[in-house]
């Protein structure tokens, strides 16, 4: 395009709801004009533009034009356009530089340190190549063969993935309805629709937790209070009584099995007591299970959801297990807590992506997800019991770490005298990533190490990080 | 499965970080028996799963379980398991019904009115006839081909769309980078980590407005002012220099192109002034473009963006004009506002949805998008000429209604002697649904009429709607 950018003009009919006509344009256009809201030396819409935008004919629009030259206001340039005229006198019109005011920004909720291309020793998600990603190709493909991908969503979720869904669940023991789950973007958004939708301010989690819920819970201005958890020796279930008759949250989010960091997974006492103290004191419970099924022989872990009863709200995702970038996870709750979910989620996003809702359902229905996850398990199973063999040949004796079962990681916690940072500084000398295990606390870190994620890589790699791991320990000791 | 469900129980090693003996489980589990923390007649852990999980050997687990058996305190069942002994005396076990208490919630942010199947007169989305479903299908098939879906997602938006997003916007005299590019889940996602994100907590937008964003800038606290907006008159920029010199909003929120629901679009010199206010009054702009590339010939319509420079934030999605179900829309930032909002990105959601990420790429890098764009415009032209018609030729002569110049909606404006609620019942009579304008307003109502939406229904079913509605309207003055 050739022809100079034309300006907005506003024209309205005189009389309301009538067809415009050629004088209102030329009173309008010369109103605009003589206040200067219109600069000099500024091309008009052309003609075809005021006659579609205003639905009147060719003609009118070019009426008024000539009108508009004949008065002076404006001129008219074969194959360019009709233009602002210029007055006699008139310097060339400057564009004077306006610059609108910059948003201020809070400090980033989530500061994110790049790896640069390290080996990534703690990192939680499973290796690519254990991911299912040909037949999720085929998923794709089958929903998207007839007529192409569907246009509208539906703001709970797809209703037949949310229907296999809670077949799976009934399946380990958890009541649930389609009518009870909402589809999220992960289970991170499955968090945020809580946080967003819940009456109550704070929130109670363990200490040290999952890292990326902080910054979410207090970008709605909740509280949160932290229930130290020692991987080690377990819950200090009088400890979490005093926090929470003290503290009185309106809620409590656990991750009940191979918590996050530290692979931890509650006892069915704990988790009896934790409904226990959930019916005692009023606060309500909310549980992440993004790790139950990525252990073998775990069909009946015990939940809090199906302990504590459907008022339990019972998180899950497919990121870890199936792909990360399908970005799809879920919410149960009950059909008590449905209109405030869905209320939150269309605040948040409107609805979410039918077409990965589709090709997730196909997966589910055609039995695609049992049999990767029983193949899954007995990856992960190896990899868990080789890490294990690695940290026992190699790491020093005062070194310990938890013993998580299996799933994707373990704690891994040195003596006090070791400083993690030097550590972090010497492994990444090495091309090894470690984690700064002190952003999992949300205060003093209760405990001393880090996350060593052993289902991303391979077990030759991993143990030649974790062998180098345990040299560079070893001399800092 | 005709195995009872199994217990999970907690045991570690004495010595921290050494292997579990099968003392440490004998100890670990008389302890949570006698404590009555492992209920009596409960199955444990089948040896196998104990096995696997503390990382020792078969033989280890079932000379502990021998060993219990021995104590009298878990009694081994051929082909059952091992179980927790019942004492003599003791009563049946009895599952004390426990129930947690729920969530409570707040009144939901968005309540949606179902339409019952209704013709629905108010609708703001495009006719799915119109959308090139077949073609995405394509991109989909093209970038599943090789591999599969990809694992893993950028935070920030697959780097090759965010470049192709950049270049379309340069094309349009928007200056932007791939780097000043966040992709969201739909623009509703972006106001979203905008609302999260920004320091301020009061905003400013058009009255009336885009209804959802109301409830979404009030989930973060935020405080939401009106600017009146009178889609007849055009902006009263004193009486909006008065409201934000008095409120002083951290940010206004415009809709500057097709405005929802009045359908106003700005003029150059409402969107210059604008650009003033900001610069003088220290209030930071959002520009919502969801209309722009809507209408033929409007490659240069004046944007906040372009006048008031790359402080400004600016909105787009491709959900109306190319897909809802595929959820993708995007904000255009400066460098220095990135991590602010990849940061709120991450905390509300963590990545978006790479496969269709990819997919709408492939869509743009094709050319697609152009020529799609080009044949809906020609037909939204049609159906808003058509619109146009119908109302001038039934419409009682009280009756007035915007006439934005093409995009999905205008708003029609009825005399106030008119009972909305009552019309609204006669129409669904006639299984047509209009919206309730009131909606659309943060307090009392300045206008009394509603959206008409002529994107998403063929001319022909529209005009017998528009013509019940004309019908009605005149029955009642």
């Amino acid at each position: 395009m050739s022809k100079a950018p034309w300006v907005a003009v506003h024209v309205s009919s005189a009389e309301p709801g009538r067809r415009v006509g050629a004088s209102d344009i030329v009173d309008a256009l010369a109103q605009q004009i003589r206040g200067g809201h219109v600069p000099h030396g500024a091309r008009l819409p052309p003609v075809r533009v005021l006659e579609r935008r205003l639905g009147i004919s060719k003609n009118t629009v070019q009426a008024a034009y000539d009108e508009l030259v004949a008065r002076g206001l404006v001129v008219s340039r074969e194959r360019e356009g009709v233009f602002v005229a210029v007055p006699q006198g008139d310097p060339a019109p400057q564009r004077r530089a306006l610059h609108a005011t910059p948003v201020t920004w809070a400090a980033p909720l989530v500061v994110s340190e790049p790896l640069r291309g390290l080996f990534d020793l703690g990192n939680v998600f499973i290796d690519p190549q254990l991911l299912p990603r040909e037949r999720l190709a085929e998923c794709h493909r089958a929903v998207l063969r007839d007529g192409g991908p569907m246009p509208f969503y539906d703001a709970q979720g797809y209703p037949p993935l949310r229907a296999a869904i809670a077949e799976r669940l009934r399946g380990r023991g958890i009541e649930a309805e389609a009518d009870d789950i909402v589809v999220t973007v992960g289970s991170q958004h499955a968090l945020d629709l809580v946080a967003r939708a819940m009456a109550g301010r704070v929130v109670a989690t363990e200490d040290p937790g999952y890292r990326y819920v902080v910054p979410l819970l207090r970008s709605f201005g909740h509280r949160v209070v932290g229930l130290p958890l020692d991987p080690f020796g377990g819950i200090d279930l009088e400890g979490w009584a005093r926090i929470l008759e003290r503290e009185r949250p309106a809620l409590v989010y656990a991750t009940t099995s191979f918590h996050n960091p530290t692979g931890y997974s509650y006892t069915s006492h704990e988790i009896a007591a934790l409904v226990e103290l959930s019916a005692r004191l009023g606060c309500a419970l909310m549980e992440d299970d993004w790790g139950s099924d990525m252990l073998s022989g775990s069909e009946y872990r015990p939940s809090l959801r199906a302990t504590g009863g459907r008022g339990v709200l019972y998180l899950n995702s497919f990121t870890k297990k199936l792909l990360p970038s399908l970005r799809l996870g879920f919410v149960l709750a009950d059909a008590a807590a449905i209109p405030a979910l869905v209320g939150a989620k269309r605040a948040s996003v409107l609805g979410g992506n039918l077409v990965s809702e589709m090709a997730l359902c196909e997966f589910l229905e055609r039995g695609y997800y049992d049999t990767h996850l029983a193949t899954l398990q007995v990856e992960l199973d190896a990899r868990y019991q080789a890490c294990l063999d690695v940290l026992r040949a190699s790491m020093p004796a005062s070194v310990r770490w938890t013993t998580p079962g299996g799933g994707p990681t373990l704690w891994l916690d040195l003596p006090r005298s070791v400083d993690l940072a030097a550590l972090r500084g010497r492994m990444a000398n090495r091309g090894i990533a470690i984690e700064a295990g002190a952003s999992n606390f949300l205060g003093e870190p209760t405990l001393h190490g880090f996350r060593i994620g052993y289902a991303r890589h391979p077990i030759d790699a991993l143990a030649r990080a974790l062998d180098a791991l345990a040299g560079e320990i070893g001399a800092m000791l």
